[in-house]
């Protein structure tokens, strides 16, 4: 362990999170067809343009009655014909009528009523019976019962899940007014790391960090471009230049503490970045950079300097990165931090520890169990783990104390 | 409310469930890279291939050093090169000589012990001074700590999430055996759903199904085809027909229950298939059809059929199309419940039910809250639903009832 804990003057995990939640400006926004927009959010207020339901329909398979009085056991009426969804036939019920219809079908003028089919006993082909008394207005859904024209269907800000698509779909919306997800360059820096399996040579190891990143990634259905850069301050200092100009977040691994070779801040610098905080009391992750570039156009290029460590580039993904990526959606706002009771004891050290946990549910209370192997260059216990968990600096943990932690 | 809750002899939700963990028979497995692994599992174990870490590692930047005694306050060091990650110099350290090392760099042979360079002082290009007594083999990471060649680093069935890869990746795994993921058919079946604006008119509504479906699969990195087929025998005959041969699961919605125009479960008999199931005692997506037909080669094509209501369309989704999924991919696995208290009493039913909730944390404590709009045509609550809740029937469940439920 090197004893960097004892280093005076970081930024807390809270602070590092809410400087990025103040400072970062959200992108524009770009109208796309609501198909294309699964986990993108919502730049503007939507307005229901239909009423929901668009009419009123059967909720069953029956039969549409038109009764002047209450329908009584063993009623009598003609029945008149045929509607099934989809249809459109403009009838109109009298008294004393009765029509075939199905689920989801419009309901017809002067219909007072609707009988489901398993009271209705068919007399003839012209005539049928109601078994059981039977009270107005059953099985019908309204029009407009869920949602009137006009009315505010989703805020902005809604996040476009799986569910929220099916909604606005339901309601005849086609395309949706999003935030631009971001254009993310990743640039993993490192002479140690293989970059394929011929580059592997001894001194060297295979790369988790890109691997993570772009499934990190794709598990929001994005794809990032990904650079690798070797340990040279002109090498990357070549690629800082291009991508500040074309991005709007360089997300980079390694190269972010104060050795020889560690040339991400003195580059980032160099190419007219400003620092926004510089080494967090965190572990793993430490000597992380956030840092932002205004372009002559007005718009910000943001730098995230993640160490090189695979757990710390895990943590700042899970953690930084996705407060990062929201606020530039247009969502400033803290992670939602879940609360668990802690099942072991747990060892604090001088700087607030991000654990990888295995999460449970007993009796509406949600335990953490620790895993072994938390070092900072260990990734195997990702294989059990659910979640990440805070804990904080200095404190004793005792079981059953209360932490707060991410799903991952 | 169409009364169908009286019905009787209709299998609960568990049997359901446990019928197709039961019943399904998993894929075969394929070798496919990693990079493309996302969210698939494993067919078989992964025994690691080489030592993790590689070799024995610097945790810091600092001086290798060689001494034959303890290292006190104030020893001095030979100064004799350098070593940087990624390199390999095939270096021997002599007692009382050190080497400039950085993070991630290979030990060379012959150290001892690793000073980090916030407690070193050069003092001139040859020679350096330790400030602080030193502890033997200091800040070094040990080849094979985590891992040993030959040690298993995932289990058969493991799932390849994020965190998953990055191990994996770390371990210099590149190809990775999993289980195929099912071919699916979506079959949206109903003349009343508009299958784009063009097509719509009086009487139709708006499709939410296709949209729901296509991106329930894009949330996990997977495309279905889907087809719209009018609501005659004769059409969904000849899809079925045709389908049977080339999928392993069809997916329909709607037309499943008795209506004169609900053809999927005749057509699904008529076309060979062996009903499992129809007929689940759950609001909403009683009509549900679970239903294996097996080809000439031996292999299955199972056929959930879904009503057409997209409130049972989102359920039998996320609770029965999940399950399936995960049997046909060697995971025959009840749906993981977790617990959560009911924030206020919730009406129960003669039917068990699924009700969209809002699940958040107190004090280790998972509450869930109930929301308006359940009914099974509605779907505009799927704006702040967080999770699906099991209202078990003819139950009074009071506030501070325990209840399942899964995550959204």
């Amino acid at each position: 362990m090197s004893g960097c804990g004892a280093e005076t003057g970081l930024m807390s995990v809270d602070q590092a999170l809410a400087t990025i939640v103040d400072r970062v400006h959200a992108l524009a926004s770009e109208s796309i067809p609501l198909r294309q927009a699964l986990n993108r959010y919502l730049a503007a207020d939507i307005h229901s343009e239909i009423d929901l339901p668009l009419f009123s329909q059967s909720a069953v398979d029956g039969y549409a009655i038109c009764s002047n009085q209450s329908v009584l056991e063993n009623s009598k009426f003609e029945l008149i014909g045929e509607i099934r969804a989809g249809q459109d036939q403009n009838l109109q019920l009298e008294n004393g009528q009765a029509l075939r219809i199905f689920t989801g079908a419009k309901i017809p003028e002067g219909t007072t009523t609707v009988a489901r089919q398993e009271i209705v006993t068919p007399l003839s082909p012209d005539q049928i019976q109601i078994n059981i008394a039977l009270e107005m207005h059953a099985d019908i859904r309204d029009i407009g019962e869920e949602l009137s024209r006009g009315q505010l269907l989703a805020n902005q800000g809604q996040h476009l899940s799986v569910g929220a698509i099916a909604a606005l779909a339901m309601a005849g919306v086609q395309q949706v007014e999003v935030y631009q997800f971001p254009k993310v360059a990743v640039v993993i820096t490192g002479d140690e790391v293989a970059k394929s399996i011929d580059d592997f040579s001894t001194g060297k190891i295979f790369d988790a960090n890109a691997p993570l990143i772009q499934a990190w990634f794709e598990q929001q259905q994005q794809n990032v471009n990904i650079y690798h850069v070797e340990d040279t301050e002109l090498a990357l200092q070549q690629l800082i230049q291009q991508l500040k100009q074309e991005c709007d977040v360089i997300l980079t691994t390694g190269g972010v503490s104060v050795g020889d070779y560690d040339f991400v801040r003195p580059v980032a610098l160099a190419q007219g970045f400003q620092q926004i905080f510089w080494k967090v009391k965190q572990k793993p992750g430490k000597p992380m950079l956030f840092a932002e570039y205004q372009r002559s156009s007005g718009d910000f290029c943001y730098l995230l300097g993640l160490p090189g460590n695979p757990a710390a580039v895990f943590v700042g993904m899970q953690i930084y990165a996705s407060t990062l990526l929201q606020a530039l959606q247009g969502q400033p706002k803290l992670p939602n931090w879940f609360s668990a009771t802690l099942k072991q004891s747990v060892k604090s050290d001088s700087r607030e520890r991000f654990l990888r946990m295995y999460a449970y549910f007993e009796q509406g209370q949600l335990w953490v169990e620790n895993l072994s192997k938390q070092q900072s260059h260990m990734l195997s216990n990702l294989m059990s783990a659910n979640c990440l968990i805070r804990i904080p600096e200095n404190q004793v943990l005792s079981a059953g104390s209360t932490v707060q932690g991410l799903f991952l």
